[in-house]
């Protein structure tokens, strides 16, 4: 459910005429999504994106992810490109909210991810990275290893009841991984969330990078790292070498990873489902049993977690 | 949150093959909605929406209301028009459900109901009954007054938990109101869950009705009923008669209603406001907490229920 914020058609009219994009032809809530809600508008001159943002998003960076996403969109990545209103600002106000206005792009998220979907994430995923390189302002990242103690530290009393013997597992991994996290790999703007909901394909090629939101400067073979943990594991927690494979080659063949990249992929995966299993455990013991979201299952990265910290070197991805 | 069942991109590009609708381009879930799932569907000739049929849905009745809506479309109502695959069938399976594609309708629905959308509302209700007449196949109204009794059986021991007393109140309204149902009044094809949801407005003028789902032969004016339980209720439940006026009004430009029509309506209204209290109180009680779906308060009807057992005539409708 993407829609927590609903806008009057008399606001819609209001906000859209602020813009040289024509009239409102349509507008439908977007089911997919969890952090913000989302609006499919059609106008008489094409489709685009409504945006709100909700709770979870800082205004305050707001400004960042959207130039971010203009700076890349004019280098030839396909991500949603916003659209500036008759006053130049692509940022504004409606419902009560910050709202933007961005692209439609093409395509369809893969709800069972192929081995043939893997390539051309790789290189997708390097050409972001790549177009980011000269986009000069940095936005840490929140939710980057200095960030994880802190969430864990808030959860922590409930892991047990999720499943004995957590608490303690946690305990032990996330010690590791923050004593072993490499600190001289090659940095950059990094999309930090790019899972299959977030990536559009048509005809077998990426035709849309989408959900900047949690984008942030910080290592880029995070990135990656992220990826192995949200498009390589197939629904029994079992890891598709295969996957992991097409995707890093399709990575290294425009962007080669160096040999430490190479070495530091194990913790930083097993950083990057640590990540994953903190937001999931915090949101699985602060949301409200009757709550609009669907709270997901934090256990899932324990599994994958248990994985990367069972892979002894680079060669557990295919490497 | 309107999408239960997910389609993968393989079976998606299969399913689009048996039409002559062009290659699928976009794919996006609808967060409007809540029995069924809902996806807008682009493809290399023009925009659709794709249905999942979900378990609230008996498949038998399916080609009654895809029956209808083609009917009414073809007859210049601005509803959803079922495309047919190669093999002249509309209705066809998708992920393991009964599933139909239809064309898209454009508008935005009315997030706050204003009384100018209620002549125009009004009006579409009325040629939507007079494009019905000569569909010469009936499907009984499961949720009509035969069906209270049993639903309010279900339900009743919850009652007095949500407020103290109302079992009873109930118990009194229901025997009031099935007392008194009318027998006589013309019959058709109604909507029966016209909503404004179900709504799209463009430019002032309704351009689409939307979700036949719950449509079924019954007394004409017992949907114009619904609409006045629907739309012409403040958000603190005071009756608006201004709105009630409009879109009678409107009704009665098309079809006029005859006096014994006209004077039903405040025990139409009566069985309408139950209708909605019954089956939100059957899904109050029956609904996880932790379910998907936000339930939706009953005792919203029971509000408008009072305001219509208090109404002595019609002309607490604006008559």
């Amino acid at each position: 459910m993407a829609v927590y914020t609903e806008v009057t058609d008399e606001a819609l009219i209001h906000f859209v005429a602020e813009y040289d994009i024509g009239e409102v032809v349509a507008f439908r809530g977007i089911a997919e999504g969890v952090e913000n809600s989302n609006y499919s508008l059609r106008t008489t001159s094409g489709d685009f994106i409504l945006t709100l943002y909700e709770k979870r998003v800082d205004p305050a960076d707001l400004p960042w992810f959207l130039g971010l996403m203009e700076h890349l969109a004019k280098r030839g990545v396909p991500c949603p490109l916003p659209v500036k209103g008759q006053d130049g600002n692509a940022l504004r106000a409606l419902a009560g909210r910050p709202a933007a206005i961005t692209t439609f792009l093409p395509g369809v998220w893969p709800r069972r991810v192929r081995p043939e979907h893997c390539a051309p994430l790789g290189e997708a995923l390097a050409r972001l990275h790549l177009a980011g390189e000269d986009f000069t302002t940095a936005r840490r990242n929140a939710l980057g290893p200095d960030g994880w103690p802190p969430l864990w530290e808030r959860a922590r009393t409930h892991a047990d009841s999720l499943r004995p013997g957590l608490a303690a597992e946690i305990d032990s991994a996330l010690a590791r991984v923050l004593d072993l996290w490499p600190v001289d790999l090659p940095a950059g703007h990094i999309h930090a969330d790019l899972f299959p909901d977030n990536v559009f394909f048509l005809a077998g090629r990426v035709s849309g990078l989408i959900d900047f939101y949690f984008a942030a400067t910080d290592i880029l073979s995070y990135d990656i790292a992220v990826c192995l943990n949200a498009w390589c594991f197939e629904p029994d927690y079992d890891f598709n070498v295969t996957k992991a494979r097409a995707m890093l080659r399709g990575y290294q063949s425009l962007r080669p990873l160096s040999q430490p990249e190479q070495q530091a992929l194990p913790v930083l995966s097993q950083g990057a489902a640590i990540r994953f299993f903190l937001t999931r455990l915090f949101d699985w013991v602060h949301t409200p049993a009757g709550a609009l979201v669907t709270r997901k299952d934090p256990l899932e990265y324990l599994r994958r977690l248990r994985f990367h910290l069972a892979a002894t070197d680079e060669r557990a991805y295919g490497l």
